[in-house]
């Protein structure tokens, strides 16, 4: 035994011959991947060769990957094969010679340990969690541990709003000429509940200034940037954003392209995977990107119902309390909207056939979904009064004024066009009818499944996938009458959501033999 | 709108073209990946493209895989790319005709959801999700999630009898003639605490039937299996098993080679990358495994301590119930040993090093870890009052003439040769020594960082890594007398342990300046 160092300086510099980048083109669902050769002795002498991830550096540029090994048909040994994630993230060339490392200990998994471990976050615990989220540092499987381990515990309000100001903190932040900057959100789980669209060009309309951010779709078949998607651009840079707004008053993006809330996007990827919601993480994600976006005023949508996201008064009731108290944190007011969470809202359901109902409504067409049209007069009215745009309780005669002239369309067609242009959503390849099998009435919709059966269908992925609603709860219908249309862009997920829907008949209770 | 079937079954079939199976020789960490190319028409077809994850069916065969996309590098349009894992569970060969599915819904994902939120498993729920991790339904992100939402529950006796059952359901079950079949356990946290080999010596040699089977280190610089492994083969079948218990009376084999609890090793793997140990889920897995090994009373160690994985006298009691109350529930007799886990046990810590000490004890060596001995002495006393091979408070005198006169010796050998033959355990290529920074006494000795700093070494995937503790806890030490020799395969892995060592010195505290 000699206390001398065994490692020299020299053996560290000889040790860590760099390897040949190989880009494989190769693209694989935002994970890092990261192959290297059985044989390749840079791995083998670094102890590397085994390990579930490695930490690559090319310059000053590094970032971690899942390290996989090949025997020689993807990359020769001195070469390391990277696919579009690590490629993008690492800012290389082909033939830049990148290193081998072992990944740094990543301090924050302590504080996601200590969270599974029913600990409560603190800011610093959460804001470095998603630092390293954001930089990479965490893998799905870390991630898909943090989010349950967030969903097993019963929220709490300061752990939510510590949770709201790491996200705050890591993201960018907007602010706006004048004091009252209007928005809204619904915490969803109601398929075809798209009030967003026609809430916000009447808002816009009326004088108010709205820039609103939407998410993708997580758990269900449509979000509203899926939505507008169908319609116009909603990837718009911060400066498109403030151009947009400033221009129309208002603007309907996707929140993911102006970096409010860059660790929602590998939250959600990984929530998407688990088919869960997460309470704390959606209040923090909801209030997080309102705060970013520079709101004052805030209404949020809670549509109850024993198959709704939120299924019960108690729940809305502590959610309200959960979104008012982080509001209340950051200087925001925040008004919730209880409503009716009993069955779909609106004809379709899937980001193209919610966009066709949103259209009906706002070119105030005979055979507008009437419900659509009414949820959202109804949330315009308030948002109409919160924003000062009209006096108390006469804000949903106003709104219904605007939408009624053709104010809120034309404004709606010019923030589109603001965006980059409008044009009307797309239809669906295939479609099929699914009938009643017995004459009834209409006894129960299962919202849970009705979004399940059109996610099967291809929502959101394929844009004109989904289905069509023909009947509501009460409705008298006879056997052979069409319940359901399906829609889709492929045949084989056409396929799945018939045989799905053969096998969950009474999703729609009352009329299945 | 028709009424009329869109999708007649020709189209089905037109559309189900096959792909030709490519073996791309990648090993992707047991994850089944398969790839195909940009403009895989029958991906496009079938909506697949963006999909996390698909369905591959080969003849009667079909297992879940994960689709990643290329740009014609690695696949042709009409060719699949499979890792290796892929490969093996369909079981195909080069060419083959593979058709793409969407994934069946997997139904113990509500189970799992419902875990995330607080409900407890019953024991049909916990089958049914192990059941669908073992046949490979499960990504390594849901996996994750499961892992995360046990650990997050206190855990619940029923919930874990519930989880053992499910594990012993899904997995092969040993019988074994006689009516007392001994065997051991330790629940960790300990590093060094290799009792085991000399335990089972020592029972086996008094005429005791032990089949032993371990596990390898979930979050510890070694388990039994890896130690073991540096001294003899461990990766035995059931009938190679069954002939070295029948010859010899004991084994000491690696538990996953045996397939006595399945779902355990695709559970272990995703701990490991989150560093995280779940109750419920271990006393699951140790029982289970010791239900389905056939054993009639189980030993328990418990090491207590500060920075042990048991951490208070309280928690210990709370284990051994749950412990216990499992065994009830199967008629398995379950003995706790509470022991002292203030300090690691031996000098070594790392696969091989720990199986240095072992043999040192078992050759009853001058030099030998004596509280290694001390230890094992006392685990090996309870086992034969347990087992009957001593009366009541003799158990200790008669398993330490059983050590001292070579007969522990001789069948350790004896039971090494059984399983393949007996190999002295391998020596690191590279050392580096730390020493004290001042003179003082040894005032507490952290567990857990002496545990990551093997692991940093590349304790246990590289065999002879790991360190050598030359300190006791109230030791008086001089400045630069050595405390710790590094043992490492690579350069990279010392190098990263000794940069945490020289981060984190006060793990030996009473002795950095």
């Amino acid at each position: 035994m000699s206390k001398s160092e065994v490692i020299s300086k020299k053996d560290r510099v000889r040790k860590l011959v760099p390897l040949k980048a190989k880009r494989l083109r190769l693209e694989t669902q935002h994970e890092p991947i990261a192959i290297v050769h059985t044989q390749c002795t840079v791995a083998r002498s670094e102890g590397l060769s085994e390990r579930t991830r490695v930490e690559l550096r090319v310059g000053d540029q590094k970032t971690i990957a899942r390290l996989y090994q090949d025997e020689g048909q993807l990359v020769s040994v001195d070469e390391i094969g990277l696919s579009e994630t690590t490629w993008r993230r690492l800012g290389i060339a082909e033939g830049d010679k990148v290193t081998l490392h072992h990944p740094r200990n990543v301090d924050s998994m302590s504080g996601l340990r200590s969270k599974v471990y029913g600990h409560r976050l603190t800011r610093q615990t959460a804001k470095a969690v998603f630092t390293d989220i954001v930089e990479g540092r965490y893998s799905d499987v870390q991630i898909s541990a943090f989010i349950a381990a967030l969903a097993s515990q019963s929220p709490d309000l300061s752990e939510a709003v510590a949770l709201t100001q790491a996200m705050v903190s890591i993201g960018d932040r907007l602010s706006w000429p004048g004091d009252v900057i209007v928005d809204k959100h619904c915490v969803g789980g109601l398929p075809g509940n798209r009030t967003t669209p026609i809430v916000v060009a009447i808002a816009a309309a009326a004088g108010l200034v709205i820039p609103k951010t939407s998410s993708r779709a997580i758990t269900s078949p449509a979000g509203t940037a899926d939505t507008m998607a169908t319609m116009t651009h909603v990837d718009l840079s911060n400066e498109d954003m403030r151009r947009v707004v400033e221009r129309e008053g208002g603007c309907m993006i996707w929140g993911g392209s102006v970096r409010l809330s860059p660790a929602d996007d590998m939250i959600i990827r990984v929530e998407r995977e688990l088919e869960l919601d997460c309470t704390s993480q959606m209040v923090a994600s909801v209030m997080s990107k309102k705060i970013a976006a520079g709101s004052t005023h805030v209404l949020i949508d809670i549509p109850v119902g024993p198959t709704a996201k939120v299924r019960s008064p108690a729940d809305a009731a502590e959610l309200s309390e959960f979104l008012i108290g982080i509001g209340d944190a950051f200087g925001v007011r925040v008004e919730v909207a209880l409503s009716d969470g009993l069955e779909p809202v609106g004809d379709g359901i899937g980001p193209a056939l919610e966009a066709k109902d949103v259209l009906e409504v706002l070119e105030c067409e005979r055979d507008a979904p009437r419900e659509l049209r009414e949820r959202a007069l109804r949330l315009a009215g308030m948002m109409l009064e919160m924003g000062g745009a009209s006096s108390a309780g006469k804000g949903k005669e106003a709104a219904t004024a605007i939408l009624d002239d053709g104010r809120a369309m034309s404004k709606f067609v010019a923030i589109c066009e603001a965006q980059g242009g409008f044009f009307r959503p797309p239809q669906s390849e295939f479609q099929h009818v699914l009938c009643a099998g017995r004459t009834g009435r209409i006894k129960g919709i299962d919202n849970r499944r009705i979004a399940r059966l059109a996610k099967l269908a291809g929502a959101p992925l394929s844009p004109a996938a989904g289905l069509e609603i023909h009947v509501n709860l009460g409705d008298a219908v006879s056997a052979g009458q069409p319940l359901i249309t399906l829609h889709g862009e492929s045949v084989g997920e056409l396929e799945y959501a018939v045989d799905y829907y053969l096998e969950n008949k009474d999703m729609i209770e009352g009329v299945c033999e």
